[in-house]
């Protein structure tokens, strides 16, 4: 089934334990399309300026992704981001954020996307995820990211978001944070109170955890990866595999939620052995495939 | 099969965002007894003062837990520990320690211990746990704990120790240090080459992770508990339920070992549910059990 994303394109930095990446391709919208379209085709949506050096175009050539939702706008700048991850690889400082285009009027949903069934409004301001949403018909499964700065500063748009998406996608430091609880079981209980019916968890390297209305929990650890080389870009790649999975198969029931989420860990821990995209551009659907059987073993007892 | 285990009493002050727990019981060889008493018989060795204010065989009555190897040493004083856990309850600080009785020999191993199978050397430093293996006749698995202290200043006595033995559980940060590598399955590689066949390496609320010579790797989360009051002894209960179910099956292979880590995870998600011993002392194996197959569920995909 059809899978819509909207979110950021960024000329990112990131220094790394391991080395630095100077003004290369990232952003949500990126990162997501990339992992989602080992599995279905990805209607994509975001807003560049015209300094932009990246040729979108070429990165996506042969894979399942319709750039015709990508604008590219005359006089603006690209959103710019430079992180510095620490020693441990699961915290990081963020240098600098230009927010440039990404603080203008959000891009438009081109018509032929407008019936689209899946859609993931990755990490923006509420009101731009609200005017992007407004923009489609009918979807039938919605989740969301979002981020501190706006459940401290524009949570009542970010409560109106939530009633009207299905799925929040969210890190565990926000998750305690929009709950104001520090357990994370209870943190779901709570958010899940807000009017949405499954609220994935993202732990970084402890895994993930993921409830729902019903009582239904699936907790999953990450891939036990040797190799982690630059984790920008995992959360939004586990998203798009998340995504990916379920616009597939075209369910959205909790049993289908749990493998998304596995074949999300799966795509995020290609992610995370290389600087960008580099670490996705090299695989396969097979080698995703291979590596959730691996998965499967590592968590058996 | 016969479990042997020499550790700390201890008398424990905690204090955590849910209360205080003045001067109960507490240590590893007391929380390891404890959670192994549900699988298989215990051969408890350990030391206290004089002023030990707690009744152990009381404690332990009606439990399967040998209390021979228990020495109240006369003129000596109980060791004492205060903590207080942070918002977070995943880290703390250490008040005070008063080593006390622990600084001193170590207890003897009861001639009728001598012939244990299975043994677990808790956290202490590494020449006393030398001194007690050096009691034990033909062991047939034998595990061990350490900590900072002694990887830091005693780091020859720890790695000769660790030739001796087939298992080390270690907490996650004390694992990077002892391998000098922040990857957790890099430092599991560098620690297995010091000469064990398995380490189990323990991620508090992010749960475990087991590697073997033979490259098989198995990580389970921790049970997703809604009440966590004291973490206290968490990491001592799951070596318990961990080294309880092998002794109990009287294997020590990699799927066994499994099975015992999914154990180990149950019986602590029980302990951190209340103070001191209190999430313990009321519960049935069959408890255990049925939450045993509710964390084959919960990660289940």
């Amino acid at each position: 089934m059809s899978l819509l994303v909207t979110g950021s394109i960024g000329i990112d930095t990131v220094k790394t334990p391991h080395g630095v990446s100077e003004e290369c391709i990232g952003g949500a919208v990126v990162y997501f399309s990339m992992a989602a379209s080992f599995f279905c085709p990805v209607r994509f949506v975001g807003v560049v300026g015209d300094d932009c050096p990246f040729d979108l175009a070429k990165l996506f050539s042969g894979r399942n992704v319709d750039l015709a939702g990508l604008e590219i706008r005359p006089g603006s700048k690209t959103f710019r981001w430079m992180g510095t991850y620490h020693e441990d690889m699961d915290s990081r400082t963020t240098d600098y954020v230009e927010l440039n285009v990404l603080g203008e009027a959000p891009p438009k949903v081109p018509t032929a996307f407008k019936d689209s069934r899946f859609v993931f409004l990755a990490n923006t301001a509420p009101k731009l995820q609200h005017e992007l949403l407004d923009q489609v018909a009918e979807p039938e499964f919605v989740a969301a990211d979002t981020m501190n700065l706006w459940i401290q500063g524009h949570l009542d748009e970010l409560k109106a978001l939530l009633k009207r998406i299905d799925c929040l996608i969210i890190n565990e430091d926000e998750a305690r944070m929009l709950a104001g609880d520090q357990n994370l079981i209870a943190a779901a209980r709570t958010i899940l109170g807000m009017g949405l019916w499954v609220v994935v968890i993202k732990k970084g390297a402890s895994g993930s955890l993921v409830c729902d209305v019903d009582g239904n929990i699936f907790v999953l650890p990450a891939y036990p990866a040797e190799k982690v080389v630059d984790p920008t870009g995992a959360g939004d790649s586990f998203a798009g595999g998340l995504m990916g999975c379920l616009a597939e198969s075209g369910r959205s029931d909790f049993q289908t939620l749990t493998r998304a989420v596995a074949y999300g860990t799966v795509v995020a821990s290609y992610t995370i052995s290389d600087f960008s995209l580099k670490g996705l551009t090299g695989i396969t659907r097979r080698d995703i495939d291979d590596r959730l059987a691996e998965l499967h073993k590592v968590v058996k007892f």
